[in-house]
């Protein structure tokens, strides 16, 4: 089973599960303990900070013959997550999906607000950046980061000696956007997988560039270090939002509700 | 002088200054006091019901030649105001300008998510009709407001006998829209003044239409009979931005911050 889930990421500790903490995974198998009656392990697509929104997170576990039909268990569920987290959609997956494993692509969006005055509806969802941006050099240094590199510098829990930083980034778009009437830059960031924080490391690096504080070709020598001091500061948590997780067709079994 | 100011309108009992309320008019009229030090009196272009937000609201008040520079005026006013009200602009205008009297037109914006999903991110900003709505038949409903008459029946405040409920609407238009990734219909409504809860009104009238309880012939005779339980329901608050109010281009006297 895949649950479609959107969170505002401000009052959890966090996407995964961690004893003691309220986390939106904790929320979600809470949930489903009522709902299913048994306990369930679920599995999420990204494993979001503390802060981080999503719109299109998706959750999956193992379902069972006797489960409720999904329209049931999707409104069921939904009201019991509390107002911070949406259950959007329920979808039967074949068995043995795993929304982390079998996802082909994670799209995030980094929203930032430019100008002296801070944003007012954007305000928990946009990082304030009192600059003007040059966003032909953010898409000159965005342009670097594309496909597999080893993405070390751009990781901020520096990983243990050995681990796997090489990741893919398939598209990074800079653009204009404008949300409840104010304007503000998203950068839409799609890869195959991300390291920890890699997105936000993006998005600080990709503003140093854009505020005219570096010059576009440093991302290239920033990537090329390996080191985390290398790349820009690590942008705030609240103006990301896990966007959207897409999986191989074949993956689904029914409607959804 | 003329401030554009944005709002969240929940923590506020509305727009106009009420004694021991907290107001949008009372924050900016105290922040005024400390930046001015002296005692100002505003003049809003419109006055918003408790709940109802802000993008473009005009406040206007009578400067002085001591009074601080545009740019200090603007961030110091900000800073006062609190994080639900943004001062995005300071103007300076033609002596004696009223930003409710001269105001040519003022635009209001109402935000609706349909569909059984309730909205997240739009959650304090769109009103949640768990259905779908037909368009075209709101359209065609919103075409018969168009226009100058007596819009008694959408008035809540019932106005005392002989008061002037005569309005002039110049614009209606229904739209699909996306902010932050989570589509709304948006109704942009345009007129010269409006009554104490028109918009609202003209909304909750439209969504009866456009869920198909009424025929789009049926707001021709809720207007003409003058009578406000001839209309539909009052649309939340939530729901309402006044986005923008227009002025003639003569009443600006120099640069803006």
């Amino acid at each position: 089973m895949a649950l479609t889930v959107a969170y505002d990421g401000a009052p959890f500790a966090g996407f995964a599960r961690q004893p003691g903490q309220e986390t939106v995974q904790g929320r979600i198998e809470q949930a489903l303990r009522v709902v299913l009656r048994r306990e369930v392990v679920t599995t999420g697509a990204g494993r979001t900070d503390a802060g981080v929104h999503a719109l299109g997170q998706v959750v999956s576990y193992d379902a069972l013959p006797g489960d409720p039909d999904l329209r049931h268990l999707r409104r069921s569920l939904d009201a019991l997550t509390g107002e911070a987290i949406v259950v959007r959609e329920a979808r039967r997956a074949r068995p043995g999906f795993s929304a982390r494993f079998d996802a082909v692509s994670r799209e995030y969006r980094y929203r930032i607000v430019t100008g002296p005055a801070p944003p007012l509806f954007l305000a928990r969802f946009a990082w304030h950046v009192p600059a003007t941006l040059d966003l032909a050099a953010m898409r000159t240094a965005a342009a670097a980061l594309i496909g597999r590199h080893d993405f070390r510098s751009f990781c901020v829990t520096a990983s243990a000696e050995g681990a796997n930083t090489e990741r893919e980034v398939l598209e990074i778009d800079v653009r204009h956007e404008e949300h409840l009437g104010e304007a503000c830059v998203t950068l839409v960031v799609v890869g195959t997988a991300f390291l920890h924080s890699m997105v936000r490391v993006i998005a600080g690096s990709l503003v140093e560039v854009g505020a005219g504080r570096r010059e576009p070709g440093w991302i290239r020598e920033a990537l090329a270090a390996r080191a985390r001091s290398a790349a820009g500061p690590t942008a705030p948590a609240h103006g990301l939002t896990l966007h959207r997780v897409v999986y191989p067709a074949g993956v689904w079994l029914a409607d959804s509700d």
